[in-house]
This record gives structure tokens, C-alpha cells and sequence, in this order.
């Protein structure tokens, strides 16, 4: 039986401003900050170690994984870093206030943008300043690969091939791994590990710096999971 | 022409109290924290960017290297951490003070330890805590690689194939590479790049926090080597 842990990112300074946020790369908020501490304190505490760490290329994540491992004393384990782990792209949503975007399209559309499997947000017009395109971090990805948007479905469906490119050999070899990532990313991983339903995952809340605990059998079935309080 | 650059790590709490380091896991001070973060903020403000970075095990060196990558706005740069840039081990003098220890032994014996390069301070013991071997971070190292203590020389020897198996090959490929290390780990980077002799390198200071620049041709010699002040 090998456990995997997730962890959600602690509060940015964009969920604070009520602001949609998916690929701009937003700081943590102090109370973020202190979420991921004492994350790592909370895992520390209850004996979880681990061998090797993943997380996104955006720094609310990085620095969850980071402050968290500097808790746990663990700051020399390896940390991967893949867009494949980034948030939901938003579209158009992305820096607009979610009060305003409401009163604008009404608050079903909204709803819908946020929480339907298959609807994704606005397309990035070509030219706004929005689009990931020239930013160097993402200079690897072919055309395909770039998000103008995203549904849930399209994000579930970047970050699985991660899962059994890249963590699933680790934990089916033995290592003790920690994600640390987004809410819906993180959400990509428990449907495929889960198998959960489309409707049941969007459902599904992933609370910011509370352990996600995976327990998984040899062939990387899940055994129990459960949040680390 | 490629850059490298070599950051020593800001000050450490055992720096401030005055106490031998070596591969002791002690961490940076509110000084070091500040020089690490003013390295990036320099380096962005020279216009320097990086592909690569490299560091060592110890938190001292790789907190330096994340402030100063956030400094940049650049955590999401690939980070890799090995015990070949770690601090020259200090042997049986790993956390005595640096003052007791030339009053018992010395000015004369501490400054021979310190600053010759092929005489190493004294070997830890069988049983000794301070003994990395129960370390998990070097569980991977042959009992040949584990030290026991380090002449300059020693350190030397276990950096050189870092760079020549695993830097080398980024900047011969074009990718700008920044390390981020310890005084004796970047002295080993430095008489290797710049075929320094052993009474040269010894006396060839690293300041903390300072940046040294090398810009190295095709084949990787050094055109120039200089600190960003």
C-alpha cells in the first residue's frame, strides 16, 4: 500500500479580490501563506514523508509546495514543475471580478462557466494580452497544447496523461508522492483515480492547504481517501 | 557566448553565531534572506534570464536560490538539488565555535584546516550524530562518496562531475544556467572554469549573495569572469 497526498494551494491574493484567476499567476495571500505551513505541519504531525513532489509552473502552487516541504524539514526532496498541473485556463473570465461578471451575463451563465463538466469560459481573442502564447514558461507546448479556454473536461483531460506519464511509475515503483496544485487540476486527479462521474466531480470541493490522502493498492487502485484534519 | 552564474548562499544562523557549518542543515538568517533576495532583484535588474538551476541539498542554498527566483519572478524555472554542490563537509568541527576551537587546537591548526587545500579537518568518528549516513537525502550515495570530513581538495573532486555530467551539457546546449551553492562547492566550480591553481583558489573569496558571472565561449572556456555588484 503506497499513499499519495494532494494539496491544494493556499488562498491567493486574487480569491481574496474575488477575482477569476485560472492561468495568471497570482501570489498567495498571507493567510495562503500560513494555509501551507501549516499543511506541511498537519502531514509532518501525522508521519507522512515523502520521496518525490510535483506541482504547477504557477508560483501559488510552487510556493505551497515549497513552504510546506520547509515545514515538514523536507526542502531538498525533488519537486517537478508542469504546466500539465496549472489550474483551469478561464478564458475570458481570467482578472475579471466575479460579482460584476455575474450582474453582466447573469448569475446562471456564470454558474455554468464554473460549474458544468463540458462549457468553457470565453476564447482569449487572438492578440489580448491574456493568452499564454509568449510566455516563455509555455515555449514547449505545441499550438494544441496552448488553452485559449477551458472546460473541466479539457483541463481533466491535460493533466491525466501526467498521472500515468510521470507520477504513476513513481508510486507504482514505491515513492511516497505529494502534488501540490489546483482546485480543478487536483480535481482531474481524483475523477481518474476516483472514477468519479462528470456531474459528481464538479460536486466534488477541494478546500485550499487540507491534505487530500490517497491509499493505494499495488495497482494503483484506491484503497481509502480521505482530507487530513 | 553563454552566461553562468554562481550565487553563494546569504548568511546562515551559524554564520551569525560563529560556529563551523559544513553539511549541517542550519538555515539562512533574516540577513540571508534579504541578500538572497536582493541577488535575484540585481540579476533581473541587469537583465540576466536563466533556463536551468542547480543546487545543493542543504536548505541554506536552496531557500537562496527559490527568494531569489521569486525576486525574478522565475520559480517556475526547473530546480535541481544534489549533494555535489553541498558545502565542504567540516569534519569533527561541524558545529563547534570557530573562536574555542583556535583557542584549543590554534590559530595556527584552524587556519591550516580552513585554508590549505589538501588537509582536512578531523575525521568524525564511528557512531558521531553529526555522520550523514542515516541522512535519507544521501541514502542514494556508496559508502565511498559519504564523508567523513573534506580537504578543499575533496570537495573538489565530488563537484567537478556535477558539472561535467549535468551543468556542462545545459550550457553547451545554449541554456543559461544558474547555481546557486555554498563558499567551497562554488570554489570547486571556480578552479575547475577558471583552471585556478590549488594556492590561488584558496585564497579566491565568495562573498555571500554576490553573483559571479562567467560568459563562456562554445567549447566553454571563460571569456570573462566578474561579480554583480
Amino acid at each position: 500500500m503506497t499513499k499519495l497526498v494532494l494539496i491544494r494551494h493556499g488562498q491567493s491574493v486574487w480569491n481574496q479580490e474575488d477575482l477569476f484567476t485560472g492561468w495568471t499567476d497570482v501570489d498567495l495571500s498571507p493567510l495562503g501563506v500560513e494555509e501551507a505551513r501549516k499543511a506541511g505541519e498537519k502531514l509532518a504531525a501525522a508521519g507522512f514523508d515523502f520521496d518525490a513532489c510535483h506541482t504547477s509552473v504557477l508560483k501559488r502552487a510552487i510556493k505551497t509546495c515549497n513552504l510546506a516541504l520547509e515545514a515538514m524539514d523536507r526542502l531538498w526532496l525533488p519537486v517537478q514543475k508542469s504546466w500539465r498541473l496549472n489550474e483551469r485556463h478561464y478564458g475570458g473570465l481570467q482578472g475579471l471580478n466575479k460579482t460584476q461578471t455575474a450582474e453582466k451575463h447573469g448569475k446562471e451563465q456564470v454558474h455554468i462557466w464554473r460549474r458544468s463538466y463540458d462549457i468553457a469560459p470565453p476564447v482569449l481573442e487572438e492578440g489580448d494580452e491574456r493568452l499564454p502564447d509568449a510566455d516563455r514558461r509555455y515555449a514547449g507546448l505545441t499550438p494544441d497544447q496552448l488553452p485559449r479556454t477551458e472546460s473541466l473536461k479539457d483541463c481533466v483531460a491535460r493533466v491525466v496523461p501526467y498521472w500515468t506519464d510521470v507520477i504513476a511509475p513513481q508510486v507504482a515503483a514505491g515513492q511516497r508522492v505529494l502534488v501540490a496544485a489546483h482546485g480543478n487540476s487536483l480535481r482531474g486527479l481524483v475523477k481518474y483515480l476516483s472514477g468519479m462521474g462528470d456531474e459528481e466531480i464538479v460536486k466534488f470541493e477541494i478546500p485550499t492547504g487540507k491534505p487530500i490522502v490517497y491509499e493505494l493498492d499495488g495497482e494503483l487502485k484506491p484503497l481509502d481517501r480521505y482530507f487530513l484534519d
